[in-house]
C-alpha cells in the first residue's frame, strides 16, 4: 500500500466516490497482517516509499505466496530476492503473476514500468563474469526501486584499459555499486577515479584463499580509498537498497 | 589549493594584478610536489573539493609538518588525524598553526570558520563513552569537511528510551554515522527508525569475544536493516569522508 | 523413571499392592541400562526431575528407538530433538507412540498434558521467521518441561515498535529466552527492557559475514546488557534446559 | 538513589520533615543527570535494586571519580570494576571514600556491611591460581550485590579429589559460577555434579592454543553439560550480575 | 613382506630349500613397486615391523584393490581406513579376501589372529556414542597392530559416576587414547586420574561453536593435564599407531 | 615428598630412630598444604614420582618463593618454569637455594645430580636458533625428570645435510621431542627417519602467517608421518613430561 | 591470435595475397569481442605469447563452449582448466575439437605438439597421491605453455630417501613447482635442496586441522628455505603460468 | 667465503704464492663452524653464489657481532636484517666495519660496491609511505645481492594516474617486487600491465580489518593476475632473495 494509493482512497473519500466506512476498514489494515509465522508490515511502503521485500531462502513456495498474496491485497508492490528458477516458476503460477529474471534471482510483484524517483544514475560495475548474478540482483533491485542505472561488467583491475575506457561511465553515475570477488580489490580503483559514494559488495567467487568471500570483504574494507563503504558478501540488495536512499536525497 | 583560490588566481591575471608568469608558476606546481618518501598530491583538494588528508601513525612529527608545510605553501587546508597530543604539540610549535582537538585526534590547518557547503544535516550516534574518540573524529572530520553536524552520544541499545528519547534529532538528518564497539547492535536499531542512510563504524571497544571490533564488525556487516553500509574498525574518519559526499549531493 | 513412579512403587509395597521382590527388581535397574553403543541413565529423571532427552543427528532411527523402548520401560519420559520428519515418522511406528512437532522437530514420549512445575512464565522471543525453528525448538521444551511459555515471533531490533508493543509479556517474564541470527542485537535490546535473567541464543541464520552464527555469538557474548548469558548456535534445547532449571528456583 | 532513600524522602514530605520543594528538586534530578562526556543514569539503581556500576579500563581516574561523586551526591550506591590499584588511590583519596579490594580489582562505594538479599547461596568454583582474579571479582560483586557467597578454588578437572571433597558446597548453591580459562573443562564435569543454573566464565589464562581465552570459551559454549550458559571472557561482573538476578527469583 | 617373512627366505635359502636367484627376485622388488600414480614402499613393514596402510578417501576402489594386490603379491599385511561399506564391498569382492568392520571403518588384509607384540594394554576411552566411529578406529587399528586392547564408551566428563566407576581400567593401561568430541575434556579428567601417557583424539563430532572439532583440538591442546599429547581431528589411526609404538617400547 | 623420603620415614619408626608421632605428624600433612591462593598439592611427587613443578608467568616472586617453601618442607623436589633472570634471582636470594638455567629458564630446587629412572635416551631436536628457549626447557625438564637427553639443535629441514649427519643420534633415542617455529617441517622429517614416538612441539618462532605459533601447530598435526603427537605451542615443558612418562615405560 | 598470425597476415598483404581490407577486417576485431556476460580479450595471447585460458566452474559447457568458439574464430589457442568430465564431453561434442586430461581437468584447443619456448625445465614435485590432480594441472599447462616438463610424485617429507634419490632432476630444473597438502613441508625441503626459485602450490587435501589447505599455505608462507613463493590453495595453473614467464626470461 | 676468493686461493697454490697446508686448512674450515647456539653454514654463499644472511630479531648484538666475525673471518659477505639502529650501533662499533641503512634496517659487511651479477632490473613498487620500511628491504637486499634496481614508491591503486606514468619503468623490470599492506590490490593491477613474474608482499600496515596484514596476503594469494606469487607478510627480505635467483636466469 504505497503513499498514491491511500492518496487516492482520501481523495475517494473527500469526493464521495468511496465511501467512509470502506476506506477506514482498509485504512484499518495498517499496519500489520497476522500471518502464520510472521507479522506482515504492510505500511513499509508507505513509511520508506521502497517496496516491501521478502528474502526467499528458506522459506516454502508456499510461504513466499502466502505473504506475497498478503501484500498485493493492500495494493503493495512486492520484490522477492534469491528466487531460485523453480521456486519462482510455483510461486508466479500460484498467483498468476510476477517477473522473474533468472540470473539476479528477482521475482516481482508490481508495474511494468517503475517510475523513476532517482535523482541520477547508479553505476554497478561488477569484476568478473562469476560475479554476475550479485552485480545483476544490485541492478534489477536498484531498476526496480526506481532508478536509471548504468551496468559495467567484467572490468577487472588486471585489466585496466577496460576500466579507463568506462570513465565517462563511471563519473556519469551520482553512486557507484562495486561488485568484486577473489582480492576485491575494484571498489578502491574506481573509488580513486572519482570522487561519488561507492558501495562495495564482496562476493563469494573464488576459490582457496577466498575464503568465500573473506579475502574480497577484508579488502574492501580496508581500502586505500576514502569513498568506500561496504556491505555484506554477496549483497547486492543491500547495496541497491542504500543506493536507492542516496540517489533519492 | 583549493578551488577559490585558484579563481583568484586567474581573477588577478585577468585583472593585471597578477603576473601572468608568477601564476604559471604557481599552477605549475601541480599537481604532484616530491618531498622526501612521499609524493604529495596538491590537486586533490582541487579535483574532491576536500581538503588534503595525512594519516599521522607511522609519521614522525618532522614528517607531519614537512608535509603541511609544503601543501600550506600552496594554499591546500589540511587536516592531519589520529595526532597523538605530544605530536601535536610539536608539529603546532613548528608551524605556529594548527588548531588540535584532543577526544577526537584532529589536527587542523585551515579556517577557523568552514563554510557550510553540505545540504543537510550529518547525526554523528555513539553507543558509550568509550566510543567517543571515534566518534568525536567523526564530528570533527565532517564539521571540518563542511557539514552541520548533530552528535547524539552515550545511546546504547541496552537503554532505549535514551535513543527513543532522540527520535527527532535521528529522522532530522540527512545521512548518519553510528558508531558502536561491542557486540554494535546500534546501526540496526537506529536504521530501523530512520529511512536515511545509516553509516556503520565499529570500534575495537571490549574485550574477550569482542576480539579488537570484529564482534562489532560482523554485527554490523550481517544486520538486519537494510539501509546500513559498513567501514573499517575504527574507522570514523572515513565515515565521515562517505558522509560528506552524500551530503554535498 | 520419575520421582512419582518411584514413590507409587514404595506406597506400593507398604499397602502390600505391589511385591518387595518384584519393587526390589525394578529399582535394580537403576541406575544404567546397557544398550548397544550406549549407557542409558535410567535414573537421571530421578536426579533432576527432567525427562531423559536423546539427540538424534547422527543416529539412526532404530538406535533412538532401542534407546527410547528402554526408556519407556523403566516408565521414563522421553524427549527427542532434532528430528527429522522421516525420522520421526519410522521411530513413532515402531513404538507406536510419540508425539511430533515439526517446526521444533521434537518427539515426545510422555504425558499429552504436562504438569506445570515452575513458578513463572518463560518468554521466548525470536527476531526473524528464519528463527523460528530454534526458538520453537525451545518453546516446545520449555513446556515439555513443565513450564508456562510466551512466545513471541518476528520481533527484530530493526523494527522497534513491535519489540516495544510486547513490552507487558517482557516484563511479565520469571526469565527470558531470545532466539536471533544475523547480527544477534535482540539479547542486548530486550536485556535493557527487562530486570530478568535473559538466555541468548544466537541462530545459524544469516549468510556472508554471518559465518554460520559467528556474528551473533560473539554479538551477544559481548552485550552491552549485563543480564545476558549464551549458549551455543542454535541450541534453543540447552536454553530452554537453564531456563527451567531458573525457573524452579 | 536506591527505594529506600525514595521511600524515606516521601515519609519525610509525609511528615512534614522534608519540605516539599526540596523532595521536588531531589527526584527531579531523576532519570538523567549530565556529566562531561556521559550520561549518568541515576535511577538505574531503582529500577533494577542493583548499584551502578562503573567499568573503569579506558577511564582516567578523573572521570571515575567526577561520576561516582554525582552518583554520590543522589545517594546511589557505587561498584566500579577493574581498577588498577593507583588508580583506586587516586579516586579514593580525591572522595576520601570507597573501599578497594586488589586481587578482584573493584572499589566500592556503598555501606560496608551490605543486606543479604539472595534467596540462596552461589558458590564461585575456580580451576587456577591464575584464575583468581576472575573469580574475585565475581565474589566480590555478588557479595556487593546481597548475595551470600561460597568460594571454591583452585579444584581443577585434572585433580577431581579436590572438587569431589567440595560437592557438599556444590549441591548448596541455588546457583553457580564456575571460573576457568585453558580447556575450560570445569563448568561441564561441575555441571554434571549439580542440578542448578551454572554460569560459565571463560578467562584469558594459558597460553599458546589457549588463544587468549578462546579455547575456554569454545569449550564452555559446547559443554556436554545442560545446565551451562556462558558470559565473555574474563566477565566475572557480568556471571556475578547474572547470579544476582536468579538468585532473587 | 614383514621381518618372519624374509627370515623365512633366508632360512630356506640356508637350508637349500629356496633357490638362491629366487629368494634375490623376491628381495630384489624391495624396496619400491612402481603402479599408476603411486610408489607403494614394499618396505616398511620390514622398516617398522607395522602392517602398510592405505588411507582410503579420495581413492577409488580400483585402486585400493590394485595397491593392495601388490603388496599382498610380496605377502605384505594391509589395512585401508576410512572405508565406506560399498567401497569395502567392491574391494572383498575384486580380491576375494578382506575382513570389514563396519563402525570404525577399518579393512584388513592379514591374519585373523594378529599375534600380540605390545608390552601393556592400551585403553581406549570415549565420551559420547556419537565419537564412536572414531574410538572404534582407534581400537580396530590398536588390535590389528598386535596390541590388547581395552574399551570404555560413553563415559563423559558430565557424568563422573561412570567415569570413576571405570578407574581400575584406567590405571590397568600402560598408555591411554581418549577420544572427545564438543568440549573435549575428557582426556584432561582421564590425565589427572592415570600417571600415563594419554594420547587425545578430538573428534569432529557436536555443532555450532564446536566447529568441526575445533573446540576439542584446542581444549586438549591447552589441557592442564602435563600428560596429554594431542593427534589431528578424527585421527583415531594417528593415536592407535603412536600408541602401538610406545606400547613396544 | 618423594617416595625414598617415606620410605626413609617408615625404616626410621622400624628401626625406633624416628618417633612415631613425629611420623605421623609428618605424613599427616598429605595430601594437601593450604598457602594463600592455592592449595600445594605435597603427594603428587608421591603418586607420579615426578617433582613438583611451578608455572611462574602470572606469580609474584613472593609467591612463588612461598609454595617453594612449603614444598621444601615437606622434602618435596620442585621445578619452576618460564622464570625470568631477575624474578630466579629474588627467589634464589630469598630461599638461599635453587639452580636458575637461563635459556630454558628453569630454576631447580633439588639434588645437584638426579637419579637416572629413564631406560632409554630421549633425544631433543631443534629447527632455529630462535627455538632454543622451548627446546632448552625441554632439555633441562627432561633431565630434571631424570632421563639421559641428547640434545640437536639448529638442524632445520631446509638443510637437510646436517638433520641426516645425526642419523645415529636420532635412531639412538628411545623417544624424541621436536621442537620447531615457522612452518614447523622438522617433525614431518624426523618422524620419517625414526619408528618411535615423535612429541613436536610448535613454537611462536616467525613472523607474519606464522601468527604466533599457528602455522606450526596445524602443520604438525598435519603431519604426514603417523608417530607424531603434538603439545600446545612453546610447551617445551609438557614434551618433557610425557617423554618422561615414556621413558619409564 | 597470436604473433605468428598476425606477422604471416601482415607478410600475405606485403606479397599481395592477402587483400588489405580483409586484413584490416580480421585486426579490427581485436582487441575485444562482446559476447553475452563477458568481454573476451582477443588479443591477449599477442601481448603475453601465452594463450587464453578459460576458468569452467560457475560457467555452463553452452557458455564456455561459446568463448572458445569466438577465440578459435580469430585463431587463438584456448586452455579451459577445472572441467569436469561431463563437461568436458559435451563441450568436444559441440566444437567437435579439443583434448581432454582427466587427472589435471585441463581440455586444449590448440596445436598437438606445442613448440618449446622455454629455456629450460620446469620440475613438477608433488608430495601425496591425492595432490595429483593440482599437480598434474600444473603438468599439463606447462607443457600446453611451451615448456618442458619434470615430473615427480609422491615424494614426501616423511620419506626422504623418495626424494634424495631424485636430486638430479631436482638440480636440473630451471624452475620449480611443488605441490603438498597437509604440513605443506616438501617446499622448505626442496628448496634447501635447490638454488632455482621454488614456487609452492598449497593444496586442499587433508582432513581435520588441514582446514582445506590453510595449514599447507601457512607452512609454505613461513618457509624456512628463502626461495619460496606461494600462490593459492590448489592454484596448480597459477603456479604453472608464473614459472613459464621465469622459463622464458 | 665465496667462488672468488676459493680460486684465488687456488690460484696461489698453484703459483707457489700460497702454501698447501695453509689453503687445505683454511678450506678444511668449511663447511660448517661451530659458535655458541648457532652452526654457521660457511660454505653457503660457494653453494648458492648469495652472501650469508643473519635475521635479527631475537638476538642479542653480541651474538649477531659473534656470527659476523665468524663470517668475516673466512672472508664471506654478510648481510643482517630487520636491525633496529642502537642495535646495528653497537655491532658496528664492536666490529668497527658495516653499512647501515636505517629505512630498510640492513647492515652490511661486504664490497662498498657490489658487482652486477643480475641479467636485467628489478623494479620495487610499494603503495604508500607507510610500505616503505619493506620496499626499502627490498631495495636494499636486492643491489647488495648484485641487481639493477628500479624503485617507485607511493603509487597506490587509489590514484592510478601515478602508476600509469611508471608505465615504462614497469614493463623494463625483468622480475617485479610489489609492496603493499591494506587491501593489497596493488600487486594485481601490476601484474595486468606487465608480462613479467610478480612478487606480491604483504605488509602488516594498516588498522582494524587489515589484521597485521591478512587483508592484504589473502588479497594476493586471491589475486586476479596470474603473474602474481605471495610471500610472507612485511618478507622484504625473501622477496629480494627470489627476484635475485630470478633474474640470475
Amino acid at each position: 500500500m504505497n503513499r498514491d494509493h491511500i492518496r487516492a482512497l482520501l481523495d475517494g473519500v473527500k469526493s464521495g466516490e468511496v465511501d467512509s466506512e470502506d476506506a477506514l476498514e482498509e485504512l484499518a489494515r495498517l499496519p500489520f497482517r497476522e500471518i502464520e509465522g510472521a507479522r506482515v508490515d504492510t505500511h513499509r511502503a508507505l513509511r520508506t516509499g521502497i517496496p516491501e521485500v521478502i528474502y526467499a531462502p528458506g522459506k516454502s513456495w508456499q510461504q513466499i505466496a502466502d505473504i506475497v498474496r498478503t501484500l498485493r491485497e493492500v495494493r503493495q508492490d512486492v520484490l522477492v530476492t534469491r528466487v531460485e528458477p523453480e521456486q519462482a516458476d510455483q510461486v508466479q503460477s500460484a498467483l498468476a503473476a510476477g517477473v522473474y529474471e533468472p540470473v539476479g534471482r528477482t521475482l516481482w510483484f508490481g508495474p511494468a514500468e517503475v517510475a523513476t524517483e532517482g535523482k541520477g544514475t547508479i553505476a554497478v560495475v561488477s569484476a568478473g563474469t562469476a560475479d554476475l548474478p550479485v552485480a545483476t540482483e544490485a541492478v534489477n533491485v536498484a531498476r526496480l526501486f526506481g532508478n536509471k542505472v548504468d551496468s559495467l561488467i567484467d572490468v577487472g583491475v588486471a585489466g585496466l584499459h577496460r576500466l579507463l575506457a568506462a570513465n565517462e561511465t563511471l563519473r556519469g553515475a551520482r553512486v557507484l555499486i562495486v561488485v568484486a570477488g577473489m582480492e576485491g580489490a575494484l571498489p578502491s580503483v574506481v573509488g580513486g577515479l572519482v570522487d561519488k559514494p561507492v558501495i562495495a559488495v564482496p562476493t563469494s567467487v573464488g576459490y582457496g584463499a577466498a575464503f568465500g568471500g573473506i579475502a574480497a570483504l577484508l579488502g574492501m574494507l580496508t581500502s586505500c580509498a576514502s569513498n568506500v563503504t561496504v556491505v555484506n558478501i554477496d549483497n547486492g540488495f543491500g547495496a541497491a537498497y542504500v543506493a536507492t536512499l542516496i540517489n533519492r536525497l
